[in-house]
């Protein structure tokens, strides 16, 4: 006996979820639907909400409420020094390591030609205006340690070198091959910590 | 910095599913406001459609979108037999397996007196009401093989006797594929008492 179409929709929705397979999506949908359908509401309104108010700052590229995010207007950051990361959620992963300063620059992204996405699509223009305005003396590259990663730091590195200013790159505390979402705040900060002139 | 308050609500929504803690909260949501913006509408929408139309069956307290379940209203099934499960989604396995097909009558739970939960909230008076209009000649217990399951299908099977019903339950044993190094004394136990000739 097949189930209910909305079950059997709600079980589909939820095995778009990063992790989540169709044996967890059927046990969360189960769960929602016998014991916890205020949580179920909850889940959906956030999405909502977050689906209406979040976009990207116009400066940075971070997920943001506002036009410019709270780290690009924040008078206490350090405006001198540029870290560059692939995504918002590894900016997020830097932050709640409480280990720089500065400002971000979100790629969304790596260079990968055979995927098509070379310096125009990661918005390096935006990245160069930022450059130009003459404050930034030191450009950390905080993309993943990934063959495209270090491709896309290469590639960002030559670039800032040419206006005169300090690349460096996180050292290899970092895993080769992890991706900053998932390190831990200690390895972060080692990798930070010894950073180095590219 | 703190994350956006639209973020932060996401990740503690999506925190309540069951097997998801609030590292891949996080995980999931970045994931979805980065990457699949249509997927977590997808979501949201299914959510809000499953809490409206799916309610429980008024014969049987299965999931469905009907008065009465598909199971419940087909005319293919065996209404001789009756199995009875603590939850939907239990009900939902033992259909995926294609071993029963008779009736299913689901108690939303089990006897636990210290959580004041006796028969009155299991709805037994409408399972006898079920009992009494004589079509059932057998009752099968397929409550969780737990303390509390095994409680419940000992006070049903009592009830069940008197009214001169068979009652029956699903076997104990080790599962499928199981190794027997694996397997706890107690399931050990039932296996060797339950032996049958081969």
């Amino acid at each position: 006996m097949a189930e209910s179409k909305a079950i059997v929709k709600l079980i589909e929705a939820l095995s778009h979820l990063p992790g989540v397979g169709p044996k967890s999506a059927r046990r969360m949908t189960y769960f929602l639907l016998e014991r916890d359908r205020e949580g179920a509401r909850d889940i959906s309104v956030a999405i909502t909400e977050a689906i209406e108010k979040v976009g990207h700052c116009q400066q940075c590229n971070n997920l943001t409420e506002y036009d410019i995010c709270e780290i690009c207007s924040s008078k206490s950051r350090d405006s001198k020094k540029l870290c560059i990361v692939e995504t918002p959620a590894e900016l997020q992963s830097i932050e709640q390591a409480s280990i720089f300063r500065g400002l971000y620059f979100v790629l969304m992204g790596h260079l990968s030609p055979l995927d098509g996405i070379g310096p125009e699509e990661l918005g390096i223009d935006k990245l160069e205006v930022l450059l130009d305005n003459g404050e930034v003396d030191e450009v950390v590259l905080a993309t993943n340690l990934t063959v495209e990663g270090e491709a896309t730091a290469h590639y960002i590195s030559e670039l800032v070198r040419k206006k005169g200013i300090l690349a460096t790159r996180i050292a290899h505390g970092v895993p080769v091959g992890g991706e900053l979402e998932y390190i831990d705040r200690n390895t972060l900060t080692e990798a930070f910590t010894g950073r180095r002139q590219m």
